[in-house]
């Protein structure tokens, strides 16, 4: 399977091949969590509507939910200005973190002294 | 200044010594844009309530808005559950893209043949 060749034109990918990719819930509006494609990832993700990715600690390609059953159903995905990150907007089955909470940024609020 | 200690050993940082930063509008929810955060940028943010990164182009820190005007009012800030991604909510004043657009995503769609 290859990448769309105009989509893989418009691509700014890190030293590594790789872009982050922002995952949404559709709907909501949350920011699940932030995950790595290359263009095999992107090209199944875009292609089969099940958020795939790469994983940097493995190196290999990821389907989530593969395992967990916590499967991504891709709604619609955004590249940015520059090409170097997508949006992603997914409807998450279950939770979308490997510790259960529902998005990966749920336990580590940071202290904000400034705040306006 | 100096980023906390406690929150700088919580951060796993790229080679560079960056981490992304996904900047969220408070209220709607809409993914605005995705920048990198050095210690300095990252304490810079959560110290004065104005949003500040680092630019890998121009290799230095930006607070954003210092010339647009457009800057970002955080809210809240919250570091992923493996330290290696921020999600900062602001409240955008005007436009987050250099183009003009409300979101860097505005004018990216990708199209999802697969979608759910």
């Amino acid at each position: 399977m290859t990448l769309d060749p105009a989509i893989a034109a418009r691509l700014k990918r890190d030293p590594q091949g790789l872009v982050p990719a922002v995952v949404q819930q559709y709907d909501t509006g949350e920011v699940l969590m932030v995950a790595w494609m290359n263009d095999e990832a992107l090209h199944r993700t875009l292609t089969t509507g099940r958020a795939t990715y790469w994983s940097r600690s493995r190196n290999e390609l990821w389907t989530k939910g593969d395992t967990s059953g916590n499967v991504q159903l891709v709604k619609s995905a955004a590249l940015d200005c520059d090409g170097d990150t997508i949006l992603l907007r997914v409807d998450q089955v279950g939770v979308a973190c490997h510790t259960g909470d529902r998005t990966c940024f749920d336990a580590g609020e940071l202290p904000v002294s400034g705040a306006r």
